[in-house]
């Protein structure tokens, strides 16, 4: 139950044992193609989204690797580890580094970053849309409008949203959007994607330097023109990521979000219903994460004895990262989790929570989830 | 038969489809660090090889990236597309890159490369151990002697040598060697592997700017103290490498290396017993690759009639690549391949030779290839 890897059904697990396919043959360029295909419709873009054979980091690099020469002014709104995250990235290829850090689980202001958009008057805006270090929904939208008033490009790390909940890069303002194979894809980990605007190919064609070899958007766009990469592709994870995609179409995405949304409320819910805080703390333009829970750890037991007594019941939670080390746990509702999956997580919960003597009764978590699951 | 990637073993994609694991976990940690102590001894490198998500180029571009400054002076050795491809990612860098080129097919002069650093004084010299391209095995060995000399960092790209042909990289001096999972190795593509040396870890100490983020040797090593990568891996390729590499275990390296050198002996002596050219020109310390053997097309028939003939029967040989499109055709001898699939694939050669008229009798390649496989 960790916010990505995710489990990998069977099917799609099984797609990777497939005999090798020559990467500049027919078979490979028609599977790209779907896979492109599939990925602009979990995207919701006009774009056509690359594949790249590395994590979502990489696809993260790519983007900043693009965009940013060594004068290019780049605001990086944060609210979490992956937020800033672009900022140690976009350190690599510019001093024109503007963070604008707001604590960890706190949510971004827009006035604050109308003011930083206005002094700064960036080249590039980066943001996460849903902070999976602290479970927060970022306000995407607005924040893209605003950066669109500035004529900016607005770089979407869209790693835990895409494939799980809404996420209309194309409608959110998103010139550079990305996903990560691993998330709400319900693919192995090792592959992301990255979609491209008009605006933002006219930046990268304006730069003067070039970004990294093995992530050079301009080589993916040419290859791509052949339904090839420019590089030998992870191929085994590209059978995967056609059969998870495969996965997505079958439950169709309105399904598929509810389902992240409904397994995310029943988290909040059964949180709640055990006297448990849930740890962002939302203004009005910002929302519980629909893929991640991010939850106080109660007094009475320690992360260890929480992660511990969780994994001794067949679950596995993730911790807090970073400065959140010890302080929360979270539990994911990403990819193809299912109902009866976050119930035997919400049992396990109350049992340790009881065991260390920070609930008194249990039952009330599992019933409260129970209860939103009712909505299904 | 094609010079990666190449076909897997069963019991290596059959590794892909286990379940995922965590790769915070011990489980994900143990794997780890038996990849890294099986490649040690394919690398025969007293240092830690680390893995990387990410093709051979990527590994070529985490070489140069963390070694080359804007204003490192760079002398990149080549005498076929992945030796230039050096030069390539290396103007992403520095201003100061010396390109020391050579036909495509031509062999490394000593006198030339010694000439050039004793210009240059470069601070970093590539080569590549052999050049998939041309079916060349550059003399590594020699030209590493030049490079210490010089007291210069040597990166050597044994992409298509470490494990499959002999590459002791400490002993040829190498102090950045690079590996591709798709090649000798005989696991998927979509990984590499990169080894860094006491002088390498100086040089990336010393610099003054950080090169890509998803490529930091530096986050690497950090990671690598706890068994780890430093963003997610791609965990099912994983799994594969270490089947690969229990494979090649399984084999043991002296009796692989035999295997891979008589493969492509027979290959050279069925093309030569046919009549045909072998490609490369050689001197006196340049060989025949031990793992590609490319081969003139003779008059008669075409790029696209040869591979067509071969891929009608069941084999898939390689044509020239950039400027040698057309004029030469490659039939590899890499990771898993057996004697057997040489033959059939001499077998077909023929006959699409005899259809063709190129030959007037079949026979003669078979029975020079037989004549080699005696030694085995």
């Amino acid at each position: 139950m960790i916010p990505g890897p995710v489990p990998v059904l069977p099917r799609i697990r099984e797609a990777m044992s497939k005999p090798m396919i020559f990467h500049r043959g027919d078979e490979f360029g028609t599977m790209y193609g779907e896979i492109v295909a599939l990925l602009r419709t979990v995207f919701q873009t006009r774009n056509d989204p690359f594949v790249l054979s590395g994590s979502g980091t990489c696809a993260m690099e790519a983007a900043i690797g693009n965009l940013v020469d060594k004068d290019t002014n780049i605001v990086c709104i944060a609210n979490g580890k992956f937020g800033e995250r672009f900022a140690d990235i976009a350190g690599r290829y510019t001093e024109q580094v503007k963070p604008l850090n707001t604590t960890w689980g706190g949510s971004i202001d827009l006035e604050t970053v109308k003011d930083a958009l206005e002094s700064n008057n960036p080249d590039v805006v980066t943001m996460v849309h849903n902070e999976t270090s602290t479970g927060i929904l970022n306000p995407a939208r607005e924040v893209g409008k605003l950066v669109k008033k500035h004529d900016a490009i607005f770089v979407l790390d869209c790693v835990t949203t895409i494939g799980g909940d809404e996420a209309p890069v194309d409608d959110l303002g998103a010139d550079v959007a990305i996903v990560g194979s691993q998330k709400c894809l319900g693919a192995p980990p090792g592959m992301s994607a990255i979609s491209v605007s008009e605006a933002a190919w006219s930046s990268i064609r304006e730069k003067q330097t070039n970004g990294p070899f093995y992530m050079d958007l301009e080589a993916y766009k040419k290859s791509y023109g052949k339904n090839q990469t420019p590089y030998t592709p992870a191929v085994p994870l590209f059978f995967a990521l056609r059969e998870a995609l495969e996965v997505i179409k079958e439950e169709g995405m309105e399904r598929r979000i509810k389902r992240h949304r409904i397994l995310s409320k029943a988290a909040r819910a059964a949180a709640t219903g055990l006297g448990l805080n849930l740890f962002p703390e939302l203004n009005e333009v910002s929302n519980y994460s629909n893929t991640v829970t991010a939850i106080n750890i109660p007094p009475g037991l320690t992360d260890v004895q929480l992660k511990g007594g969780m994994k001794k019941r067949g679950i596995i939670v993730a911790g807090g990262q970073a400065e959140l080390k010890g302080k929360i746990f979270r539990i994911a509702s990403m990819g193809n989790i299912t109902d009866k999956d976050m119930l035997k997580t919400v049992q396990a919960l109350e049992e340790v929570l009881q065991e260390a003597g920070a609930i008194k009764t249990a039952g009330d978590g599992l019933e409260a989830a129970k209860t939103v699951f009712a909505e299904l």
